[in-house]
């Protein structure tokens, strides 16, 4: 057994490349190492005995809080009965039918299937895969592009690292490749024209789509890739009619859609799936985070029933599927996802989205509204954000270089709350786990007001 | 609570999208479901009670045996104690230190640091972005190719597909994609020119290298990966002499060398890498199945001292690394792969694997390699392969429509043991964990022999 109290810090700087981290100052200790030991409910805690109220839930992920001892029974009793076995050529476990049965019975009822991963990375590797295999099954080899928005976050793998629309997750890496295009974000607040009201606006993204699509040629353009509410690239959910005229301009061309629902999926917005809290109707729907609230890694593709038809078609017809991941429907992870969906169920935990969720929001807005800096507070059931502005009249940004949204969520951080700043302008995020009171949503509230009073006055 | 018992079966047709699996015969319930509930050592027990002798450990992954309380029982605790924080921006937990910090410890004393992910496709995603964003970062833009090498089983993601060298995982999905190049496979037995030695068919290989790289030009390749021992395009240890030769061409052009050790890191080949084992000096190590024997998810990335400080030099130049998965370094994966690793060390498994796989490799050549069909018995450590010719003397090979691999494996199985029929030829492939016993070899080897003797008399 390693000395972990003494060596804990060399041992980190020494030998851990910490995911999305700069790597120079963490190695020479300018940054700190931060070991998480424990965690309840909203609350995580570290080995120097801080506890923290966190606000973001992990990555927005933890949905159903931290210490739930019900999943992590689970856990141990998969791994003392089986802790593996594979998937491949029609194999599984008790727990990957059952939260396959189950996913299926809580999506919207176009859907069919489950294809399980890791992470909504290799989710969307799949969906990638699916979309090609399925128009070469269909004799269109050449509907390949996929088109995907600016500020839109779809993984951190080559491809999926091309589908997101974000210049931190490009740079140095030579992302994004084709066949992946970027069209306009649903940015209401960062809209060009300002005098178009959310309609208008809407409109104006539905026309821009239709209009790369006509240029690139719709039987080139396989598929469209969105977040119901766009999370990484600012927590912004769409403008009013925004899904409807995109779904349109869609189904004129025949072209896919991918509904990215790692974070909205199971409960983050109010509903099971974003895709129904919005009226969209996809043919791929990535999960990932809430289908075990990060207990265990899992994601999955589900696909729709029109869908499956065509790619079945095209396995009897160009022969064997050959994609699979050593750990698909892992038997641990699929208990976990068993668990967790249980336990969100049996505690009602969507609904709490809905009340608590409302609650925490109309605080903020009603703390943080009127702030000279705040340009705006947005956010739907259990995820908001806050957009700081240099001047509010104006709609101008700080300069980034300045790092507004990083200073205020450090600020935060040190008056003992978790919030994010994301990384694109200076938004502060929130998307802390379900179970989330009344009284820690005001906790939160107050201590955010404070943070953006010490960093702006 | 679902009603398994009775919905199994309807509920597995209906919902979940196995991987690698034909998915029409599958859902018309023309293929079977099997539903696997336990496991010991070195045999699994599936829902209608049957045992089979695992000889391929899963998918070569289930390095430690069936059943171990010690990584059940770490998983466990990590579950209750603290199942998920993310390691973004300096955080972790003491499972994902302390095994970082084993992980160095054991690997060649070149290698300097582990970037943690799911699956061994996730972590040679990773290295792609890795080697990219090394070569942007000392000024090379142009230097981006990856030459792998057909056979090679790199992954099932768009990126990772396109680096393995297998049809099946290529066909109908529009892989390989650029700028991904193959080069021949490390195959004696299949060598063109069989007047050739080992020593001049590896020298063939360097050579085919090298011309490869001077005709894309040596500026634009920047590196090489391969397998020490290839698992997935037939288990074909490699040639005499092929590492230092082709390590010689890949230096001579300043071109990084991968060592996709997924199969064979921790112990498989009977040295803790396949690189020790080979001579092989990687610049960056693809880690995955043996790191946990399977009990949980968890690959990774080991990254040379070299390597690292260019990385490094990159970030203070090109600004913030990315690069992230949720799940890097998952608490509970992380714990399994400590538990595991620990126990490999207690049990002294490694030496098991070169005693009983000595002894488990002589009995199969020694049952099998006079017979009339058999072309050749080879492995390594605890793997081995035999493959099926239609002549002997002529070398020829069987039709594939035939499915001489499949039906033997198929055979075998009847008879109580797994083995697996590898996609590319008629070969077929053991792998069983570590633990395995010479008489539970012998029985492998015996039941080998009858199912061959049934197919092919």
């Amino acid at each position: 057994m390693l000395d972990l109290s003494n060596e804990r810090t060399a041992y980190d700087r020494d030998h851990f490349f910490h995911p999305s981290t700069h790597m120079g100052t963490h190695a020479r200790g300018e940054s700190p190492t931060r070991v998480i030991t424990g965690g309840e409910g909203v609350r995580i805690t570290d080995s120097d005995g801080n506890t923290h109220v966190d606000a973001f839930a992990g990555l927005y992920c933890v949905n159903a809080g931290y210490g739930r001892t019900e999943i992590a029974e689970a856990i141990g009793k998969q791994a003392h009965d089986l802790a593996y076995y594979h998937s491949y050529v029609g194999h599984g476990t008790d727990a990957s039918i059952e939260l396959a049965k189950m996913i299926v019975d809580r999506a919207p009822d176009t859907m069919s299937r489950v294809y399980f991963g890791l992470s909504g990375s290799d989710a969307n590797e799949t969906n990638i895969k699916l979309i090609w295999f399925y128009n070469n099954a269909r004799g269109r080899p050449e509907k390949k592009k996929i088109i995907s928005r600016w500020r839109g976050y779809h993984g951190s793998g080559v491809m999926t690292g091309s589908l997101t629309g974000l210049h931190l997750f490009h740079n140095a890496f030579d992302l994004p490749r084709a066949p992946i295009l970027h069209t306009l974000a649903p940015y209401y607040f960062r809209r060009e024209d300002r005098s178009m009201s959310e309609e208008q606006f809407s409109q104006h993204c539905a026309d821009a789509l239709e209009a790369m699509i006509l240029e690139e040629g719709p039987e080139t353009v396989a598929a469209f890739i969105g977040e119901p509410l766009l999370g990484t690239g600012g927590i912004v959910p769409p403008p009013a009619g925004y899904w409807p005229k995109i779904q349109a301009v869609l189904d004129k061309y025949d072209i896919l859609l991918v509904a990215d629902e790692v974070v909205t999926g199971f409960g983050r917005t109010g509903s099971m799936f974003g895709s129904e809290h919005y009226g969209i109707k996809p043919d791929l729907i990535t999960i990932a985070k809430g289908l075990t609230s990060a207990y265990a890694p899992l994601s999955g593709s589900i696909v729709s029933k029109r869908m499956w038809e065509g790619l079945v078609e095209g396995v009897d017809e160009l022969g064997a599927f050959g994609h699979g991941w050593t750990y698909s429907a892992h038997p641990i992870c699929a208990a976990a996802g068993v668990a967790n969906l249980k336990l969100i169920d049996d505690l009602d935990l969507i609904a709490n989205v809905r009340e608590v969720g409302a609650h925490f929001r109309r605080a903020l807005h009603d703390a943080l509204a009127g702030h000279a800096h705040v340009g705006e507070v947005r956010g739907e059931g259990m995820i908001a954000a806050v957009e700081f502005v240099e001047d509010k009249d104006d709609r101008k940004f700080f300069e980034p270089g300045k790092k507004i949204g990083p200073q205020i969520a450090a600020a935060l951080f040190e008056r003992g709350v978790i919030g994010r700043a994301m990384p694109e302008g200076d938004i502060l995020g929130f998307a802390p786990p379900f179970c989330l009171t009344k009284d820690d949503a005001d906790l939160i509230v107050a201590r955010t007001r404070e943070a953006v009073a010490h960093v702006l006055g």
